[in-house]
């Protein structure tokens, strides 16, 4: 099996090196991902992408390939290379749940151990969050766009071919109901669906005859491309072939809108009540909300879901927060370069909730403070151990995961009482819930 | 080794299963690659996956475990799965050289075979391209904007851990000088460097004892951050510590070009005039541009970079021109969807140019209206033959096709005259190349 850990910056390695050297890489440490700041106009995240990171940390070791051409480069120690391969991540990661909802400085994910142990798995760590991150977050805002209607991720086509496949991963982790890619399919259970190409339509001499080839294949419940020439002709063609029980007409172009009711109308009168109307076409959360009260059946999302709409990366960063000092007590610790200091210290966090169990607060309480909520406040703790002592708590299927994150997620929108989320919301940069840092700041927000 | 064939929307497979049983699916057929527009404010896209589509290719084929998947969903004939199984690419694929430049319509890929054949391939031909090209397009902006100073890639941590490697080769063809990515070294050659994190200062009891250790272990040629407490704190630490000889000196944040001037005349003051200075923090080409006149030698680009600026998908398209008919001849076809509508027939690409070898016009002509450019036109061909009847034509490294396309890209910027191209230019959406369909088109534009 391919290893994961070339997936790495340089930097990672030569970093381990020199403290080794200084007799220092051992030193305990802790490291947290957080972002600074949402993208503007988003209120919240959805939190994607830990499930990925538990299967890559199986694969995160350094075999004779991966050794052979790092001694190649000439950058580095044998004792370095000896300590590679040997390598195995043998401390703590606790996370937010998949599907949860943050904020900035929500402490996502929370991981413990020496130096040279946790600070190798910064770049794949980010790698996977940033990417994951963002495609559930924009995804997330698509699924509330849509209210209920179905929604197809299509987008493998453009974007890099294995990003693809997590994007479908984020994508159903939010409420994407199916994907057209076969390998999610294959590696995560995740339905796949789909329809024609004008392309198909093209390769026959009439279009009629290609509605009667693929109703022939897939049967009279197919989707039927109708656009690649004139719209009520193919109507009336496709309902002639396939009966009413026709399952599906797909729009690609123009204004889908307005198409919609005209098709709809068609269809209607042909007798054709219960064929549904699926609309493509550089679809985003945006043109789906306004789409809402035109009879549309479900949606079909490709580029701006899996490129995580206007914001393809989350902006999560992995930050040294806390770590052993020379008389081996631990100490918190943060930089100060302008406009990016860090917060200093490991943290906890919860969800406080209301009676009627609606979200108040993200509650982010230093450890060393010795805070905690009281037991009479309704607050959720948000991290969870996942990794203990390197060996991985989740023995769940790919499919469980996906269907728990998916509930948590549901859970979570609930709680942040989106039923008046206008899509539009959130222009103002303002996110959905504050984050308070003492049990003191959390009272003040009440009065 | 591992397929590349489930890499693919799953409506590839039903439309030839459907024209398989209609008996259409072995009509000869060419597909071309284009895009329809470029994004708004880019004036020309460079072209750049190719290579790696040549290499995709070879595993593009279905073994045991992705039939066994295809068998579990229910949804393909035992036919098809036959078919699959034999299926090995057998047809042509000519395209633009990668490093290339292209305008809205150019030809980038033509690809010929039968139906069953090609259409397989648009999957994987997309998520390649329109990732790919998507980097290198903004890449070549930063590069222009550089003006010469070397430029770092080093966004792997704001994208899918593949996509970073991919992305690594975009950058490098576009003339990035190195990457921070190990596996893009691994796997292409591509020169590896790196300094160090903000953790690693922290690691340490003083921000003097890191920048010993580091000094100790990489020489005193390595790169210092020096921004994690007080820049001009370290910067006298920093030189003390590794001598006037000291390599490099990284700035992550605050106002970059300012603080360069500031970390300049303080190193020369200290005896450390060659040591260099590169800036990083979410740089793009426009900030790149707005630096040139500041004592800064090289940038480091991540997030910008690796997810294609504000582009992320180039929004090549793959799409039928031409098939045989029900009599055996070649008949181009075209859909004509509302505002989506495709340019029938197969067609040969020209970068023609004057006297002085200055680009003048993208002259695209359609193969059946008979035009060629006369001799005495200097037009050179822009589609190369690389795979004939399936096999591939290129047998180059790595990174020897990665050093070509360097070079095709730097001899097509200079057709391109971009001596007084500045950055900020193209924002009118106006791209920098006319592209014309006819001799008499051409002809018209010189008057």
């Amino acid at each position: 099996m391919a290893t994961t850990s070339l997936y790495t910056d340089l930097y990672e390695l030569t970093m381990i090196q020199a403290a080794r050297e200084a007799g220092v890489a051992d030193r305990r440490c802790v490291f947290e991902v957080f972002t600074r700041s949402l993208p503007d106009g988003r209120r919240y995240g959805a939190f994607a992408g830990i499930g990925r990171i538990l299967d890559a940390l199986a694969d995160f070791r350094f075999d004779e390939t991966d050794l052979d051409f790092l001694r190649s480069t000439g950058q580095f120690t044998e004792d370095l290379l000896a300590y590679l391969e040997g390598y195995r991540f043998e401390g703590n990661i606790e996370a937010y749940a998949e599907g949860e909802v943050f904020f900035p400085n929500s402490p996502v994910v929370r991981i413990e151990g020496t130096f040279e142990q946790c600070v190798l798995l910064e770049t794949l760590v980010l790698s996977i969050l940033n990417h994951d991150s963002a495609i559930a977050s924009v995804g997330s805002r698509m699924i509330q766009a849509a209210q209920g209607r179905p929604c197809i991720e299509m987008g493998s086509r453009r974007v890099h071919e294995h990003a693809a496949v997590a994007a479908s991963r984020a994508a159903a982790i939010v409420g994407f109901s199916s994907t057209s890619n076969l390998e999610a399919g294959r590696i995560y259970d995740i339905p796949v669906v789909g329809t024609s190409a004008h392309a198909f339509t093209l390769l026959f001499d009439t279009e009629a005859d290609a509605f009667r080839a693929q109703v022939h294949s897939l049967g009279a419940g197919t989707s039927l491309l109708v656009d690649t020439f004139d719209i009520r002709e193919a109507l009336d063609s496709a309902v002639e072939i396939a009966g009413p029980d026709l399952g599906a007409v797909r729009i690609d172009s123009g204004n889908l809108g307005q198409t919609a009711r005209e098709v709809r109308a068609q269809l209607d009168a042909l007798g054709a009540t219960d064929t549904r109307i699926t609309a493509t076409s550089d679809l985003d959360e945006y043109r789906v909300f306004d789409l809402r009260d035109y009879p549309l059946d479900g949606y079909g999302i490709g580029t701006r879901l899996v490129t995580g709409g206007d914001h393809p990366a989350q902006g999560f960063v992995f930050k040294l927060v806390e770590r052993e000092n020379s008389s081996g007590t631990m100490e918190a610790v943060a930089k100060k370069s302008a406009q990016k200091a860090t917060i200093a210290g490991s943290k906890r966090a919860y969800r406080v909730c209301d009676a009627n169990g609606a979200a108040r607060a993200e509650l982010v309480l230093a450890d060393d403070s010795g805070e905690q909520p009281s037991a009479s406040l309704n607050a959720r703790p948000l991290l969870t151990r996942l990794v203990e002592n390197g060996e991985v708590l989740d023995s769940r299927s790919q499919w469980e995961r996906i269907e728990k994150a998916r509930r948590v997620h549901e859970r979570a929108l609930e709680e942040l009482s989106l039923a008046d989320l206008h899509i539009r919301t959130g222009q103002d940069g303002a996110v959905l819930l504050p984050v308070v840092h003492s049990l003191q700041e959390l009272q003040e927000l009440s009065h």
